[in-house]
């Protein structure tokens, strides 16, 4: 059988755009024993998509041209050779920027649709989620009282990060791009405040955003936005580093900063005692057996606020993920491919 | 009473020289009830006061001019107003760079000469092995067949580090400044290998001394060696921030690196999951209540070995400071001013 799929075409100097990418007609592996054929419902871009197109390892080994593109989706089985599943069943899965994928089913998790909306299961329920909660949690362990800092606060993980902070009775100071972005994440998600780095002011006005200085950075971009927050941090401040996209575009070695940055960085993680701490979701998942339970609660009772910017199309999937990388979207962004029958 | 004592004359612009200091009698405190009125025997001298050189706030406000220089030492109680202490005990204290000095008893700890040398007191026993000892067990905790990496190995504290990275089934490492200190961190502590971060091949050397990639890198020195390192460093490898002794001259920004260092430092703690933590002795002393009897053990046993660089009299202390910093010593650098009595 076969699925309509976007493959990497040539690897991007700089920013990717259309030509990074092709679409073509791809055979899928054959439904053997314990695998299910799922069609994609709605697949996730993710920022570290960016991050594999260099040519040099990272998490994984880069993307090779030619390779399929990979990413998170919540599918329907359509047919199973798993007894786990039977056609018309929800998953989440590895489903790739495809139509239609074959799985094993042990590496599928079942959507329950009585829990939360299947989307949520890119979202707050989803590697998305576990990112934002298990990295603030395990790593950032924030306390009551504390001030935690969240760099790209209105997209996918940053938003759930100030919220869960927030419940464990932190402050939660965003940073986001355009006063639009910043009003939403205070109005919609309920942070304490949001500061605009693009803003002439942005220094002063994230100091003023954390009169006791900052406990928790939770780093999603890197640049200057980390470089303005560091001079803040408290002794013992901890720093999950989840993502780094603003450098994503760059060659392997670049930086917005001078020449006297690692220097001046090291110095402050010895005289302040900080704790920088890189992860990706799948190092910490085991620590949270309680995720699933707990996050589905909180959306249940309305304490937890998720967005989606959804595209409808598979023709979207690729402007959908350069809009991402370039900080045009709010929330979680995720594609449409089709309904669910 | 006076004392003779060495103070800040001037902040140096680069290395420090004869001329940051100057010597002067000065007025003791009153020996008020609580304190004890002791005669320095031997002075340390560290590499953390040229951090505290700069005008800028470190762990601690930046030395002033004309305040008197820290250090620890050991010393003999000559008048004491305090019960736990009588004249003749040996104690380690904040006694700092002069003849005598007045502190509290509830500062000074009891010395005692059945369990080792005093000198001790200032290097494996010291602030100088809890250092070693706190900073690797907490932070690094290498595992047996783990490989650990300490740069400035023939130094106080890396000398101790390696050995008891070995201790814990760890395979130790070196790096230090030449050939002869090179061998004598392999044949004195015992490490595996260390490999001369002068030697035009160092890069080359240090990868091959670590077939298995690096587990923990103890950070004592910063800058290009640092780099060199870190390409090495395994996945979710810990790298405790000791020292920085590379950059100390520097102005507050300043790097060997090219403009691009940060960036690059980041990237590998995210893609590698590093864990990287600054610290300071007394943030992880309260974690070891077993430090004292276990590494008087060790001394006692002969399977830890300390060496001191002694310097004699007074008008040493200046230039056993500046020849520390300049890397022309080994092990633990210390000032001998009088003998007990």
């Amino acid at each position: 059988m076969k699925t309509r799929q976007i493959a990497f075409a040539a690897r991007p100097d700089g920013e990717p755009d259309a030509a990074t990418f092709l679409t073509r007609e791809a055979d899928l592996p054959e439904l053997s024993l314990g695998r299910i054929l799922c069609r994609n419902l709605w697949v996730s871009v993710d920022p570290y998509l960016r991050l594999k197109m260099h040519d040099r390892e990272s998490y994984t080994p880069p993307l090779q041209i030619g390779e399929a593109i990979p990413g998170r989706s919540v599918a329907q089985v359509i047919d199973s050779a798993d007894p786990a599943f039977a056609r018309g069943d929800l998953v989440a899965i590895q489903g790739g920027w495809q139509d239609l994928a074959v799985v094993r089913a042990a590496h599928a998790e079942r959507v329950d649709p009585s829990l939360a909306p299947p989307v949520s299961w890119l979202g707050a329920l989803g590697m998305t989620g576990m990112t934002a909660y298990a990295g603030l949690l395990s790593i950032g362990q924030p306390k009551a009282g504390e001030t935690v800092v969240v760099s790209a606060a209105a997209g996918a993980v940053g938003s759930l990060v100030g919220q869960i902070a927030r419940k464990k009775g932190a402050r939660a100071v965003g940073i986001a791009g355009g006063a639009e972005k910043c009003r939403r994440v205070v109005e919609d998600y309920g942070f304490d405040a949001c500061v605009d780095y693009r803003a002439p002011d942005f220094a002063t006005a994230l100091a003023a955003a954390c009169p006791n200085g900052v406990d928790v950075y939770f780093e999603n971009v890197g640049g200057d936005v980390a470089a303005t927050v560091t001079p803040l941090l408290n002794d013992f401040a901890r720093v999950p580093v989840c993502g780094l996209i603003s450098q994503y575009n760059s060659a392997s070695r670049n930086s917005a900063g001078g020449p006297d940055d690692l220097a001046e960085y090291m110095r402050w993680i010895l005289v302040r005692r900080l704790t920088v701490r890189g992860f990706i979701v799948y190092d910490l998942a085991g620590n949270h057996p309680e995720f699933t339970e707990t996050v589905a609660g909180w959306l249940r009772a309305g304490r937890l606020r998720e967005q989606f910017t959804v595209h409808e199309g598979f023709d979207r999937i690729v402007p959908a993920f350069l809009g991402m990388l370039q900080g045009r979207s709010f929330g979680k962004t995720i594609v449409k491919l089709a309904e669910p029958v």
